[in-house]
């Protein structure tokens, strides 16, 4: 039986529009280089202000990948 | 003076949506045989990845309900 | 060179519509009394529950600002 | 040799008195429904304020019994 | 619908009878001063030591309150 | 697209052979009442000593199944 | 000018009253043999649960002393 | 027997130099408006990084000061 | 009625062959000198790593013991 | 004198049989792409469910490893 | 308007002088091979110990660089 | 093969100089009663505030140290 090995990366996707958005930004950038990225974990929500709104959404999160053989 | 007694149970609501919407299906589906739902707490949001985008997310959030006497 | 001294204040911000929409909602208010607000850090997320839906986010987060001099 | 198994409930149980007294409710209270509850863990002390004093105590914590065979 | 922000605030309440005497005097002491206050959040119980027993209690605690128009 | 919920249940499997004993031994009881049992999560690792040796590994754990239509 | 060493020693009070109690009763014991104890911080609060009621408080416990030259 | 509360307040003092001094250039800046400050404690050190070194020291504490009656 | 007080020591037992040896052995080794341990708590597995293999597993572990009157 | 840096890689291991098996496999399948690895930290335990069983055992941990001159 | 992504790297830098320099020697290290180091975060400071003094500070951080386009 | 067990004890370093100092003054003191000490881990860096500077830095760690046959 196969006993497959994961990678964990960890990054931070940004977005000026929303959280789900930082994400799938984080996401779509990291797998311009990362192939077999199956999962993500979010770790921490922060962001910038100005002017008394949210200037950017930043999303630290963790991708999970499967190691080739 | 009432002293009431909370019982907390523990579900992950998924979406292919959005984080808020995975949080709403996951209380709707719970509404359906938990009575008097008054709270949620989320707890860790993670998900699929699926061609350098968000396949699923999931959101781990505990659910307060008030016991009946 | 100069060493600026920062400040972290710690709210919690609701909606009745978004997770986003509780943080904008949160540092939008605490603009009107705090000036150079840089930055918020989301610490949790929790909400009420009506008849089976989310009732209302809320998001407690803490908000950076500088303290002038 | 028998090696049992347990499970383990989460409740708030709540006193306009004491911690202690929250505490003792929130097991009186699990007990008319759950059979053979062996111990309790505390998880987290929180409380509503009323007129500059505490209204109520509410205390999170595990139950936790031992499942029959 | 109106969608209210709140403010949180961390104290130490002190006593030299009790755990939750110390919450009720620093609930007391911060009523003089801070209007709304709606809820509390114990974080750490800690104090000193005299003669074998108990010197002071001391609990840590976050007092929630609601921000006025 | 289905969006299914899961459901966490909070567990303690016990062994007097090894941790993955326990873990196994408190899987199979659960399975005999909780149907789709997906995956399973440790928290804690304890257990009791007796005679200068492990009298029973006792693990706390959390197991996910899926809520069904 | 003196720098002071201390040491944290962990311990576990009980008490089938009160979780003060349980506090006090740890302090005095340890105080029997361990000199200049100056504070204490609480780790956690447990129990077990008899009858649906609290059989023994259990609070584990640091305590702090001064290291004498 | 007099029973004082304290509060807590949370910054982040920032320097080129070192942690220590960042520490310190903190607790002289909030002296300016926070009188009978007691104790620190340090919660992160973070800071940025310029041309393979770092740029300044960034420590969150939060510094406890007794309130006044 | 008795309120015993127990002690928590903290101890790295290790194994070149398993977890599970790694806690007996360092059960064993405390209990020639320790009497009435009653419970373990591990915190931490970690170990060495030799030709891409565990070369020693080290398992941080806490053991309860009673302390005599 | 030398003052060595070392890099932290997260990787998820797995195996069917134990979860031993599965740090070990995670082990030797990094080794065969990143030398002088030294030592391991185990972060979560987890696995999948098949049939009252458990599936695989899945160990996150961080491999520590010296950057070479 | 752009959204950037950033990496994490997770160091160990050491240092027989301090934890600043442990700090400060990481960061030029993994400057070597990393470019567009923004900012760091420590996580644990740990050391060995000989003679009675430190032999060597051993600061474990992140390291989080912009993703290039 | 040999398989060591380690103890750890806890203790507060304290310094009016540095955070590092503190570090230092309280291992040497330990070393003082304590044979083998091997490494330290650091847990908390606080101290006391005295007309708007840093009175003494108090370091909180962990001393690990191989128990002897």
């Amino acid at each position: 039986m196969s006993n497959p090995t994961y990678r964990l990366t960890e990054i931070v996707g940004t977005s000026d529009k929303s959280t789900d958005d930082a994400i799938r930004n984080g996401i779509a950038k990291a797998s311009q280089t990362v192939r077999n990225i199956d999962w993500f974990e979010v770790g921490q929500v922060r962001g910038t202000v100005q002017d008394g709104d949210v200037g950017s959404f930043q999303v630290t999160m963790k991708l999970g990948f499967r190691v080739e053989d």
